[in-house]
């Protein structure tokens, strides 16, 4: 094959996009569809291979390039099986043998990761960790999702489940989390965690914008917090200031026990630069240890919600290249 | 070398340990004697090789068969420059070449690593972890050490300190730490946090036989907490219940994060036993995430205070078996 390209599928809860790329993984084109998560296994399938099918068509790519495909899910799986345990909000799906799916369809070696791990890989070899060897993606969203990178390897852990870095506790005695657990560091520097400390907030502060805002009937978001704070709001600013500290607390023990040289922020919640990083920046400076202090720099995703399909067909091409090498 | 021998250091801030051991790690013969952590490096170092000197003359042992040598020192090191740059109660200690130093006396491939890496190689080769692609080591005594194991490496990170357990926070409202951090889990599960809970607890419950032991002008311990708990002291249940629920915190971020496959147990602490690991048990059940609580059991270590000198002559006989392969 003299041109080969590789697809990359990152599957979420309400949208699934595809992309192809070519061997250096410059994007050929990219296309979005609704994921029909309350489906069933097979219908999500064909929809994805749809998808693909379709973006070949448009791009003018030759079937008989695509060398290797990857696809990034969320939920719990068996990696090296290939098979998606479990996807929430995805009632219909369980136990679904994705790799065995693609390949028997394609013809082409297919890999399957969750999504966060995905989403790692791709800032990994293209983005914000590219030629890192210890480097630690964290993605702000509705939860906290995270992807570890330790001297060169992917972390995976026994049971494929390592990771979750959202589900350290910060305070055995502060907001209790779904998982189970109480104070999950998820709880306060993810989105809903921020709202829910806007909310507590506006509770004992009515004369706030944000308070206004919710009165108005608009439903509390990141977004509006960071508005409120750039309009000067006492409340906005006390609630970003809270949330960087408790950024900041869960990194500092990040750069404790990890020692990593790249810690990249991403999701939703990046978007508020700024004003979330500098008071996290100020906790880091004031409470880590100095050597893994002086070792780490805290910066930005650069992939952007393109990184997990990057990060699918770098796993694909791995996968392709390690095939070629037999 | 038809019977080569390993020598294997452990440099503590009060007492230095040295035993030889043969290809299997079998325990040939130890020695121990005061570190003389005042003098200067130099003396330090040639107290080092006189102890190791009688032990090999009082075991038999010919000078011809010693292969390699490992050692391990607290503090921080370059592991890969086998330099020692500083340690703790050794004030006339600074930038020490170790590895040179021992290599160029003996004629041997020496390594060097920091203390409890060296505890964890010694359980990872020849105890509680034989075997195991991940396991995590917690030493609690004084402080709280760690050695992580995961996908079959030893985690330095970046600058060589990544392990740092003890010192990631569970409460950022809670006891400041000397490293300049607040809350840190040492503060609460090592033998020195044992013995602060302890103090507050007494100073609400005068009645205490820890209250009355204290009073009596013994210094608590942990082994006295111990010995209140099997005589029914409440005070002494509440603090070991309290210290155990603090490990257990700990215990699940780690499970959640690591998805180890074995925790291992070592240090002064872990003599309390099941007095401080039934709580803690309890709080993991209640809280962990349950694919890596499926995956994981916690054991006691099992080479207590020799973990050490099992670790650096392992490390010693690695170095030796690379050097020959090459």
């Amino acid at each position: 094959m003299s041109n080969p390209i590789f697809a990359g599928i990152d599957l979420g809860g309400t949208n699934a996009k595809v992309a192809l790329y070519d061997e250096q993984m410059q994007q050929i084109g990219e296309k979005r569809a609704p994921s029909r998560s309350t489906e069933s296994a097979d219908v999500i399938l064909e929809n994805l291979a749809n998808l693909l099918n379709r973006l070949l068509r448009e791009t003018g790519t030759d079937r008989a390039d695509l060398a290797a495909m990857g696809i990034g899910v969320p939920g719990l799986m068996d990696v090296h099986a290939g098979i998606s345990h479990y996807l929430a909000n995805f009632p219909q799906w369980r136990d679904v043998p994705v790799v065995q799916w693609f390949e028997k369809r394609l013809g082409i070696p297919v890999v399957l990761d969750n999504d966060v791990r995905m989403n790692t890989y791709g800032e990994w070899y293209e983005g914000a960790a590219k030629g890192v060897q210890n480097a630690i993606l964290l993605t702000l969203g509705t939860g906290v999702g995270a992807g570890i990178i330790l001297q060169g390897q992917m972390l995976y852990g026994t049971t494929d489940s390592a990771g979750e870095l959202g589900h350290m506790s910060i305070d055995p005695n502060g907001r209790p989390c779904n998982c189970g657990n109480i104070g999950c560091w998820e709880r306060y520097v993810s989105a809903t965690g921020l709202i829910q400390t806007a909310q507590e907030a506006i509770a004992k502060a009515p004369t706030s914008v944000l308070a206004k805002w919710q009165a108005d009937g608009q439903p509390l978001t990141g977004k509006m917090v960071s508005l409120a704070y750039d309009k000067g709001d006492a409340v906005a600013h006390e609630v970003m200031d809270q949330t960087g500290v408790w950024l900041g607390v869960g990194l500092v023990s990040i750069i404790n026990v990890f020692n990593p040289q790249r810690i990249i922020i991403g999701g939703g919640m990046a978007a508020a630069g700024q004003r979330l990083l500098a008071p996290a920046q100020a906790y880091i400076q004031a409470h880590a240890l100095r050597q893994p202090l002086g070792a780490v720099k805290i910066v930005e995703a650069q992939l952007g919600d393109s990184a997990g399909m990057v990060g699918a067909a770098v796993r694909g091409r791995s996968k392709w290249e390690k095939n070629n090498a037999e």
